[in-house]
C-alpha cells in the first residue's frame, strides 16, 4: 500500500490482517500432502511479495526459507502467525505470538469449541487473552483468508493452488469480499466466480469466531475500497452488534451485500448446532434485519455468484423494463417468460425503435420484444447495433441478451465495437448463454467487461434482485421511545388479561375502544350508556387466554335485556369451564366497525432481541404464512414498506373496488407497538393485537382483542 | 436393427425416419462454412452407417462423394430426404421426393408459415402433399434431428460437431430422448446434458410441423425401447391428439417426462404467436393436462437436465426421507436445508445406525443427519462405508452426498468400492458438488455410472420431482357421460339466469336446495313454506348477472313480515338500477348451512377443451391464485387429487380442530360439473359454481350461486 494513501486514509484495524508485511508459519513442514506443508506453498505459490518465517523446532530451512525453533527466535516485527499445531499447544503459541508483540493470528488448528468441554475452554482461554493483549484472532478451526489483490494465501484450500495452465479470467469492473462462516463453502464461493471472471478482494473462513466474528469481518469489507460487492455465508452471527453497524454502514453507503443463512430447516439447524458451535437461530429475525437492510438473500450458490457477477459488471438500473435480445426464436421466449415471472416488465417496443431495429434485421426477425435478431442479423452487424439501440433508448431500463455461445472459435460480436459500449454502459446489459458457454467465449467477453452468464433462471433473480436494490431505501429510524411513560404498574404480574394489557398499551398512549371492566351487575347500565349498541361482551381472567373457547364472547348484542342475559350467562359458562379461574369480570365494549383483519404482534429473537411482525389475520396469516417482520422499533415509513411486502397488500390499496384502508393509521399503530416492545425490552416478552381492524382512509383503526406477555423473572 | 427384434416388435411408422438405412442431401454443398455444406459434413463426421446421396446439379461429386442432379436420379430406394433449398424450391423437390417413394423428408430451409402470406400457403401444400402420399415431412424451418445410438446427424447443429479431444463421457444407465420445438433449445438441452454424461437417444427439432408434430414425436420416444427419460420443449402443441395419446401412454407405462413450456407470459405469448407461426395456449390449460399425465414441469434448462440426470442414474425413491452425507459441515447444512425447503424430510437417524457411522468418523464428525463424515473420514473410507450403510437402511429412501470435486487429481471414492455399489443400487444415490466439479471428477464418477451434480438447488428440486413421480398413479377415467340427460331445452337462449342455470343442473342431475321461482306476490306464503326459515330472496334477470351490485340479494330472512318487504324492495330496486332489465321473478331459498366457501367452474381452452377448476372461495381466490385444474371430464378421485393440491387444502382437512369437511361430495360434485361441460362442450362455454358451501363430513355440500353460459352459436 502507498505511504500516500496510508496518510490520506487512516488504516483499518484489520489492514494488517489482510494486507500483512510479515507472516509467520507456526507449525510449517515439508511435507506438501499434508495441511501445514500445503500452507507454505499456496503462500508461496501465489507470491506473498512480504517475508515469510516458518516456526518448527525440527527444521533449520525449509523449501530454501529460513525456519525458526519459535516465534521469538524471528526477532522482527509479525503482522500475521498462521497456527497450524495440535489443539493443545495453541494457546501456548498464541501467548507467545502476544509476547513478541504479533499484531495477528490465524487459527487453523481445529478440536476447540466444536468438540465441547475441556476444548472449548481452551477457545475461551483464546478469547480471553485476545481481549488482554490486543493481537486479534481468526479460528481457530478455520481455513483461513486469501487476498487475491495482496496475493496473501493464507490457506491451504485447493482452490487457490495456482495452475499455470489456467490464466486468471478477469471479467468484471468491481471485486467480490467473501466472508464465510464455512471455509469449504467460502471458497467454493471463490471458486465458482473465479471461473465466471469474477475479480475478488478477500475470501475469508471465520471458523469457530473465538474473537474476530462475522460481523467484524463484514465491516472490514464495507470500509475496503477495493470490495465492490459482498457475499455473506453465515450459520449464526455471533458478534451481533458489530454485524448491525457493519449492515447499516453497508446500506448507507450502498454496497450491495449478498447473503446465504443456512440452518433453516430443523435438520440444517440440527447440524448447525454442533458444527462450529455456531447456533442457527431463527430465520424469520435474519430475514427480518437483512430485509432492513436491503441485504440481497440468496440460498443457491449459482444464483448468489449470478448476482455477484451482474452487479460487478453493471450500473443500477433505473426502473424494471428489460428488453430481451436472442438470436433464436425459441430462446428468446424463454428468456421473456423468465424475467417476466421475476415480476420485471418486458414491454412492446415503440414503432419508432422497432422500425430502427427491424431495418437491421431479415424479413423472419422479431423487433418488438424479445427482439429476435436472428443468426442472420448476427452476420450482418443486427445484434451489435441494436444494443447500441437499446442502451441509449428510454423505453427499457436493462437488456437481457440471449445467445448460443459454446463455439471455440466464433463470437457474435467484435471486441473493437462491443467493448466501448460496455465501458460506457448507460443500463445493465446481461449476457446469457442457452448452450454451455465456452472458454473462448468466456475470455472474449470478458475482455469487453462482461461476464457469461449460464443458468437462465439465477439471470432472471439476479436482474430482479438488482431492480431491487436500486429501489431499496434505508428506512428512516423510528421516533425515540424514551418519552413512553413508565409502565411497570402494569406488568406486576406474571399474566395479563385482555383488560389488563389493554390498560397497560393505553397508558403507553395507543389508542384503543372506550371498554369498560363490569364487575358487577349494577355496572352495566353505566357500561351501556358509555359503549353504546351494539356491544360486545367478553369474560376477564388471567387464566383463560383462549375466551371464545370457554364460550366466554358475545357478539352484536342490541338490547339491554339482552346485555344482562349474556353478562350472567359468560359468567356461568365461564364458572363451568374453568371452575378455578379466578374471574376479573366482563368487558363491555363497542362493537367494532368494519375492517380489514389485520395481525400486530412482537417476539423476542435470541439474536437480534425484539421483532415485530404484521400479517393477514384470520385463517390466511397461518395457511398461507403471508406475515413480514423487522426487528423493533420501526418508525410509520418502515412499518408501511412491511405492510407493502405482504401479499395480502392488495386488500388494504382497494381490493375489488372496495374503498383504501387507512394504512397511515396502521402503520402508526406498527410503530407504536414496535417502539413499546424495543424500549420494554427488559420486562415484555410479548404483544400480540389479533386483530385489529383497519378502516377505510382517514377513519382509523379499532384494536378488538390485544393481549401483553410479561417477561418471566 | 437385427431381424429378431423386427419380428417381435413391429416396426414404428418413424423408425425409418430415425434410423434410416439412405438419406438423400438435397441442396448439399462443398461449402462448409454455410448450412448445407455442414449438414453433409456432421452426417459423416458421426459416421452415418448407412448410404449418403447428395443431390445438386451443379456438382458430379462431393467430398468423394458421388454427387446426382435430382432425387430421381439416385435409383436407389431411399428413407430419409433432408432439404436445404431456397423456400420456393421445397415444393417441387418433396414432389419428386415422393414420386421416387422416399419415406420422409426433414425440410431445414426456412421462409414458410413463419413469414405468413403466399410462404404460409407453400406450407399447407406441403401438409397436403404429405397426406396424400403417405410420405412424412418434419419441418420446414426445422434444425432436424441427431440420433447418438444409430448415428444419425441428420442437422447443422454445432453441438453434434464431433470434436476429437472431447472423448464422450457416459455415465447414465438410461438414454434421454428430446422433443423441442426449438431447435437451438433442443440441442442446447443435449449440449448442456452431454457435458454432465447423459446418454442420447435422439434429439428432435420440429420446426413449423407441417406434418410431423411434437405430439407425434413423443409417441415415438415414449414406444422407443432405447429412450428412458424424454424431454420436451413446447411453445404450443399443434397435433394435439396424438399428443395426448402419447402423454397417456407415457403415464400408463411411467416413463417420465420433463417438459418446459414457454410462452407464459406476455411478452413470451406475442413472440410465439408469431415464432414458428404456433400458438403459446393458456399455460394454465398445458399445466393441467401435464399434471394429469405426471408429467414434470420445468421451466430451466439446467434444473431439466438435473432432474433427467438424477432419472436416468437412479431407481425410483419408495419415499421421501433423505439422508445428507457430506465431508463439509458448512455443505451438509445447506443440503439438508435445501432438500428440507423442497418438503422432503431429513429424519434424525436411529441411534443404532448413527453409532454404526460415527464409528467410522473422527470424534468431531456427526451422525445425525446430515452427516458430516469430515475430510477425515474421507481418507479413512468412512464415506464410502456410510453411502454402503445407508443404502440397505430402511430409515432413508434416498442420498445426497454433498462433496468438494474440484481436483484434477484425487477423489474421494475408490471406483473398486463404489461401482458395485451403485450397480446394485437400492435407493436413489445423488451427487452434488459445492466447488466445480473436475473433468476427471466427472470422469472418474461416470465409470461408477453417477453424474456429478452442481447446481444445488436444481438437485433438491430434481429430489423432490422424482418423489413426487414416484407417487404419480394416472386418476382412472371419469364414469361415462353418456347417461347425462338431454338438456337442450334449457340453453335455448344465449344468456341463463341463475334460476335457469340452477335448473340445468338439477335436470342433469345436480343437487340443489329446494328454491322457488317467485313471480307474483301471492306465491311468497307457498314458497316459504318449503323453503322455511331463515330465508334468502334473490332477484333474477338474465340481464342482471351481479345480483349484489343492484341490490338485488337478501339474506337471513327470519320472519313472515320481513319476506314480504324484502320482495317488494328488491323488485324496487332491479327496476331502479335496471329499468331495462326483464325481471323473471324473485328466487326464494333456505339460507345454507356454514361451511368451507369454494369455487368450482369449467371454461373451454382452445387447445385442450373444456377444462374443470376448482378453488378456495371469497377473496383468498384471487388474492393467492390458489386455483387448480384439470381437463374435463374427471372422475371423484381424481377432484379429490385437485382439491389436495389447493394450498388451502388444509382448510378442508379439519384446520385448527375444525370438523372435516365433506371432501367425497364436493369430490363427486366436481366430477359431475366436469362430465356435463365435456359432454355438452359444443353447447355449454362456461359453468361457474360461485360459491359452493362444503359442509362437515358426511353432510354434503350446498350450492349456493350458479351460472351456467351458453355457447355463442
Amino acid at each position: 500500500m502507498p505511504a500516500a494513501t496510508a496518510i490520506i486514509k487512516p488504516r483499518h484495524p484489520l489492514d494488517t490482517f489482510f494486507s500483512p508485511d510479515s507472516i509467520a508459519l507456526i507449525g510449517a513442514s515439508r511435507d506438501l500432502e499434508k495441511i501445514p506443508g500445503r500452507l507454505l506453498s499456496m503462500l508461496r505459490k501465489n507470491e506473498f511479495p512480504g517475508r515469510i518465517y516458518p516456526i518448527n523446532p525440527n527444521y533449520s530451512d525449509i523449501d530454501g526459507l529460513k525456519c525458526y525453533p519459535s516465534i521469538s527466535a524471528v526477532g522482527q516485527p509479525i503482522d500475521l502467525a498462521i497456527i497450524i499445531i495440535p489443539a493443545r499447544a495453541v494457546l501456548g503459541a498464541l501467548e507467545q505470538c502476544a509476547a513478541v508483540g504479533v499484531k495477528n493470528a490465524v487459527v487453523v488448528s481445529s478440536g476447540f469449541a466444536e468438540e465441547g468441554g475441556d476444548s472449548a475452554a481452551m477457545q475461551d482461554a483464546m478469547a480471553a487473552l485476545a481481549k488482554k493483549t490486543g493481537m486479534r484472532i481468526s479460528g481457530p478451526n478455520a481455513e483461513g483468508f486469501y487476498s487475491e489483490a495482496q496475493r496473501v494465501a493464507a490457506t491451504f484450500s485447493p482452490t487457490v493452488d495456482v495452475k499455470p495452465d489456467a490464466p486468471r479470467l478477469i471479467a468484471t469492473k468491481q471485486r467480490i469480499g467473501i466472508v464465510a462462516q464455512s471455509g469449504g463453502i467460502g471458497f467454493a464461493i471463490y471458486h465458482r466466480a473465479r471461473a465466471l471472471g469474477i475479480a475478488l478482494s478477500y475470501v475469508i473462513s471465520t471458523g469457530n469466531e473465538s474473537d474476530l466474528g462475522a460481523g467484524e469481518f463484514l465491516d472490514y469489507m464495507v470500509q475496503d475500497a477495493s470490495t465492490g460487492v459482498i457475499l455473506l455465508f453465515i450459520e449464526g452471527i455471533r458478534d451481533v452488534g458489530k454485524f448491525l453497524a457493519a449492515a447499516r454502514r453497508a446500506a448507507e453507503t450502498g454496497k450491495p451485500v449478498i447473503v446465504t443463512k443456512v440452518g433453516r430447516s430443523g435438520a440444517g439447524e440440527r447440524a448447525a448446532a454442533s458444527h462450529t458451535a455456531s447456533m442457527a437461530g431463527w430465520s424469520a429475525a435474519y430475514d427480518a434485519v437483512f430485509a432492513k437492510y436491503g441485504f440481497i438473500v440468496s440460498n443457491d450458490l449459482d444464483e448468489a455468484v449470478t448476482i455477484a457477477a451482474v452487479l460487478t459488471t453493471n450500473p443500477m438500473p433505473r426502473g424494471d423494463r428489460v428488453a430481451v435480445l436472442t438470436v433464436s426464436g425459441g430462446a428468446g421466449i424463454w428468456g421473456a417468460d423468465t424475467v417476466s415471472m421475476q415480476g420485471l416488465q418486458v414491454p412492446e417496443l415503440s414503432a419508432p425503435i422497432q422500425a430502427e431495429i427491424s431495418a437491421l434485421l431479415p424479413s423472419y426477425g422479431a423487433a418488438r420484444n424479445p427482439i429476435d435478431v436472428t443468426a442472420q442479423g448476427v452476420h450482418s452487424g443486427g445484434l451489435q447495433k441494436s444494443i447500441d439501440l437499446l442502451d441509449v433508448s428510454d423505453e427499457v431500463d436493462a437488456i437481457l441478451v440471449v445467445l448460443s455461445l459454446s463455439s471455440d472459435t466464433r463470437m457474435p460480436f467484435k471486441r473493437a465495437e462491443l467493448k466501448p459500449v460496455l465501458d460506457a454502459q448507460n443500463k445493465p446489459i446481461v449476457f446469457y448463454s442457452y448452450t454451455l458457454p465456452s472458454q473462448f467465449a468466456r475470455n472474449e467477453l470478458a475482455a469487453s467487461g462482461a461476464v457469461v452468464l449460464s443458468g437462465l433462471t439465477h439471470v432472471g433473480v439476479a436482474m430482479r434482485r438488482m431492480v431491487q436494490r436500486a429501489r431499496f431505501k434505508l428506512a428512516p429510524p423510528a421516533d425515540a421511545a424514551a418519552s413512553l411513560p413508565d409502565i411497570s404498574a402494569h406488568l406486576k404480574s406474571a399474566v395479563l388479561s385482555e383488560s389488563e394489557s389493554k390498560s397497560l398499551l393505553r397508558e403507553a398512549g395507543i389508542a384503543l375502544p372506550d371498554e369498560i371492566l363490569v364487575t358487577e351487575k349494577s355496572a352495566l347500565d353505566n357500561a351501556i350508556a358509555r359503549a353504546g349498541f351494539p356491544l360486545v361482551l367478553k369474560i376477564q381472567s388471567r387464566e383463560i387466554p383462549h375466551k371464545s373457547e370457554v364460550g366466554g364472547v358475545r357478539v352484536n348484542i342490541a338490547t339491554k335485556g339482552e346485555v344482562f342475559l349474556a353478562y350472567e350467562a359468560l359468567l356461568e359458562s365461564a364458572r363451568r369451564h374453568r371452575p378455578d379461574a379466578e374471574i376479573q369480570g366482563v368487558l363491555v365494549g363497542p362493537m367494532a366497525k368494519k375492517g380489514v383483519e389485520i395481525i400486530v404482534g412482537t417476539m423476542e429473537d435470541a439474536t437480534f432481541g425484539p421483532m415485530i411482525m404484521v400479517g393477514l389475520g384470520g385463517i390466511t396469516t397461518e395457511l398461507f404464512r403471508d406475515v413480514v417482520y423487522r426487528p423493533a422499533p420501526v418508525s410509520a415509513t418502515e412499518a408501511a414498506a412491511m405492510l407493502a411486502e405482504l401479499k395480502a397488500a392488495p386488500l388494504l390499496n382497494g381490493f375489488r373496488n372496495a374503498a383504501k384502508a387507512d394504512i397511515a393509521s396502521l402503520s402508526r399503530l406498527i410503530s407504536q407497538i414496535s417502539a413499546l416492545a424495543a424500549r420494554f425490552r427488559e420486562t415484555i416478552s410479548e404483544i400480540e393485537i389479533n386483530p385489529v381492524l383497519v378502516h377505510p382512509e382517514g377513519q382509523g383503526v379499532t384494536i378488538v382483542d390485544a393481549l401483553v406477555v410479561p417477561k418471566a423473572r
